[in-house]
């Protein structure tokens, strides 16, 4: 579990004969005397084969793996709850699970835990256009999800890296935060409805598509960001605004982060709602993609930099008189371009002009030094790509401790710094101490490289210590628990938008105060009284020590 | 209580003067034997005397009125936390109240609970200007709240016509949507942080300033629109986005509701993140504000219509080549204005063209029939006050049934008909009972008129009933459970932004599903064990026959 202690596992019930032939009953409808070989097919809905178990136990990292003996597929609301109110009864834990791309664990058992993987339920139930709202099943895959709603005019609101795969269900299970979180706002504004099964099976109908509802408490917004633990999402209700007829992105190079974050709110000011996203990266994390992603290049290679920003705009109107002047210009357009394609013309030329403007602007004020704008969409999406698969390159490189963190945004980068320096110091001790003494705690420090990037717009600083020499006690114990203190001192969170998961429960207490987790507890315990549903998840492990009694005073 | 049957009052403690006392104590300092001359004074901070008790006891519309013995006006988190902590050892009732207008009687006692009022804690905490956030405490009054954020060039994403006597805790409290919503969104999401003392005194610090933080349960929304069932709201952390340079609206006639919604819809596309209202409202509704309110007049006299549409647009940037070719025209103003009256009028310029671009098209595809745009801020201020003002000109007019509702938005309006239609249908059957009988049940329907108005941008309709001829049981009866049961029918919300209250308790169940209201009474029962904090409001009173036994699932 890559340095994560295993937490001992709860007292839940063990699997049993009886519980598979009754999920098969439920899923399958077969019974006990069935012919068995279908069991392991590809289309059956209750896995217990090797191959199937290997898949549901491990994350794509290969960070956290489980052991557990059975994956479910329910295809529908009711075998949910079905699933549900069985494993309730009898004491089982469970792990619900999306696309399985989460970065902390929160979506793979520790132990035991029954999977109930939710991709069997893949239908979009409508895309209502007019309203601008979608209504999905939970184990739609977000780029699908995307594609629904492209084709009746509207776009989602959210994108990121593991669109190909992470299911929507997932994504709000987790809050995810990802790249038009600055244009479109957080997902807890932009769900107007859930309908969830509860642990014991019980099914919550919140699927409501009303932009506003003030009847009592806003119980919809206990489950998104609860990572599966008080609850499994089965429908979903977002509204989905109009799609950007054209996008573009300019990439440029700022000489310092205080420049980087002049141009971010010259961006804000400027581009206003055409701002779609405002990403930084530092020039580690550029050199890593450079290095580790074949077919990447410096976009600005005469202006190398410390700090780079990606700024993209898109353009949900054609609009504007420049637009008409260009196609005045260039009257044969008129005759062989449809009315669409000239709309998207013109609002391709207008997303140009923006971020050209917005860009001279920057470096007249000296906020950034030099840029480059999309010539057309790939070279667009190549200039996206330097940010977008800093992740993958991480990856490649090899071992990576990994930190997601909201902070003041003018002072962000400071902790970036700082954990560089503790690096450092370490790299020079050790080779004094290096002279006197071959210790069996010695880690080569020259290949570690601390790198910062993320998302400037929200103050969300993805602080990443790539270690292609791997894992090692030395260094963690240099950035942990250094990185969660900085962040507590300044008041930030330890988690702007992985969630908690596995990896960070015992973290909570630098972001929460010790009131909130105590109500955290309560919430759960009324939701959730025999703790089956994601165990060893989200909320710390209760300390047994005298000084931190469990306290029951809810 | 206009029509609303009390309840009985719950099993609290009574207060004593030793309570008094105690409160004297906390939150002026005084001791038993102090001079008690200064109780009843205006710096008083315990008000015992009858006119300020008359004050905190009656809603602004006189509909609601309680019998509190006792005012209290702390000026700090602490004195909230002791007065709580008091109160809920010794088992006394508690309303906390804001600025007293609301719509639902949340903010007022039903019997003799202790009156919080937090107009005492009217600081401003900090505006920061780079990061777009402000942070303040409960009791500021919204408008207040804006002109300090404006200061700093920065706006409240929140604006409604109570805003010079509101106070920020109770928007947050009830969730307000307000005008600006379809632009900014509502305040789960623009709410960043909130200082909450729960119902036992303890501080529950969540006041955080960080645009995302993924580390549990987001337990402030619990708060947000919760009405002070749950906790005190006492500091308040808010996104304060750029304060736009210059606004202007257009008010136009629409030929009928589908072509007001089919403009709206084009006003999305077209003016897309400069659209900061679309409001609609109908003849009746005109006619009401025309009436009532001196030195109102039809904008449109020619175009009589049984639709208008009002619209907003804000401008956070001077921007486009047009300013600039004005200014090359007009070379004086460059020597005359400075930079910022110079921008501004680019801006208001550009507002103007906009809005105009916008209404022609609107007038080309059929969807208007007529406009006008606000010629100078004075008239624009005129055509806004037609829509905002329509709730004051309906107090003038006397007894009003008020719902506002949530319904999908291209089938808004039928529910005003239909209940248009009921209150003609009981006029004629009266009219030919009249012949036979004379009545004493007999109600004059004559000066009844229904109409309809709201945010058409979000899909909430504001549906009033106005009865110069008094509030009537046989009106009412046409109007309710009609109107729920309607919106139940349509998946709707009894409640889109006025939040439950006293008025809409028992309505709950039209727009939440029983397993929702159960959740709701676990969490109510987890946060404030004893039910202390503002009985009577927001969830439904136990139903004790034996079809409707409180169910203790959770």
């Amino acid at each position: 579990m890559g340095g994560i202690d295993l937490p001992p596992r709860g007292d839940f019930a063990t699997l049993t004969d009886e519980d598979v032939a009754f999920f098969r009953e439920v899923l399958e409808g077969s019974r006990a005397g069935d012919d068995k070989t279908s069991f392991s097919s590809s289309s059956s809905k209750v896995r217990v084969d090797a191959g199937s178990l290997a898949t549901a136990n491990e994350d794509w990292m290969k960070k956290y793996r489980g052991r557990s003996k059975v994956l479910l597929l329910p295809s529908t609301t009711g075998e949910v709850s079905r699933v549900l109110a069985r494993c309730n009864a009898r004491g089982l834990a469970v792990v619900p699970q999306g696309g399985n791309t989460g970065l902390v664990g929160g979506g793979v058992p520790v132990h035991d835990e029954v999977v109930v993987n939710l991709r069997n339920m893949r239908s979009v139930v409508s895309v209502d256009r007019s309203a601008g709202v979608v209504v999905t099943e939970a184990g739609v895959v977000l780029e699908d999800l995307e594609s629904a709603a492209n084709a009746r005019g509207l776009t989602i609101p959210l994108d990121l890296g593991a669109k190909g795969k992470c299911q929507i269900g997932g994504n709000v299970s987790t809050n995810a935060g990802g790249l038009r979180l600055v244009r479109y706002g957080s997902l807890r504004g932009t769900v107007l409805g859930l309908e969830v099964v509860l642990a014991d099976g019980r099914v919550l109908d919140l699927l409501r598509t009303l932009r506003k509802d003030n009847t009592g408490y806003d119980l919809k917004q206990l489950f998104i960001g609860a990572e599966g633990t008080l609850g499994v999402i089965t429908k979903i209700a977002l509204v989905a605004p109009p799609r950007p007829i054209a996008t573009n992105v300019a990439f440029a190079a700022a000489p310092s982060f205080d420049a980087a974050v002049a141009a971010m709110r010259l961006a804000k000011q400027s581009l206003g709602g055409a701002l779609s996203a405002f990403e930084f990266l530092d020039r580690a994390s550029l050199e890593l993609v450079l290095r580790e992603l074949t077919g990447t290049k410096d976009p600005l290679p005469h202006a190398k930099s410390p700090f780079y920003v990606v700024v993209e705009v898109a353009e949900t109107e054609a609009g504007g008189g420049h637009a008409k002047n260009e196609r005045k210009n260039q009257p044969e357009l008129r005759l062989v371009l449809g009315k669409k394609t000239k709309q998207k013309r013109a609002a391709l030329a207008k997303a140009r002009r923006r971020l050209a403007a917005f860009a001279n602007d920057a470096k007249r004020r000296g906020f950034v030094t030099a840029f480059v704008v999309g010539a057309n969409a790939k070279h667009a999406s190549a200039l996206w790509n330097l940010r977008e698969r800093i992740s993958l390159a991480l990856k490649r490189a090899g071992a990576t401790y990994k930190y997601d963190l909201s902070l003041p945004t003018e002072t962000m980068y400071d902790v970036v710094e700082a954990l560089r320096a503790r690096v450092l110091r370490a790299k020079r001790k050790e080779e004094s101490d290096e002279k006197k003494t071959d210790s069996s705690a010695f880690f080569d420090y020259d290949t570690v490289s601390v790198m910062g990037y993320g998302h400037l717009g929200d103050g969300n600083l993805h602080l990443n210590v790539s270690s292609p020499g791997g894992y090692h006690a030395a260094l963690l114990s240099l950035v942990e628990p250094f990185v969660y203190e900085w962040t507590a001192a300044a008041k930030g969170s330890v988690s702007a938008e992985h969630g908690v998961g596995a990896m960070k429960r015992d973290q909570l207490e630098y972001s929460k105060p010790s009131e909130a987790i105590e109500i955290m507890r309560g919430v759960k315990a009324m939701l959730d009284p025999k703790g089956i549903l994601n165990p060893y998840k989200v909320l710390p492990a209760r300390n047994t020590t005298p000084d931190h009694q469990p306290r029951a005073r809810l």
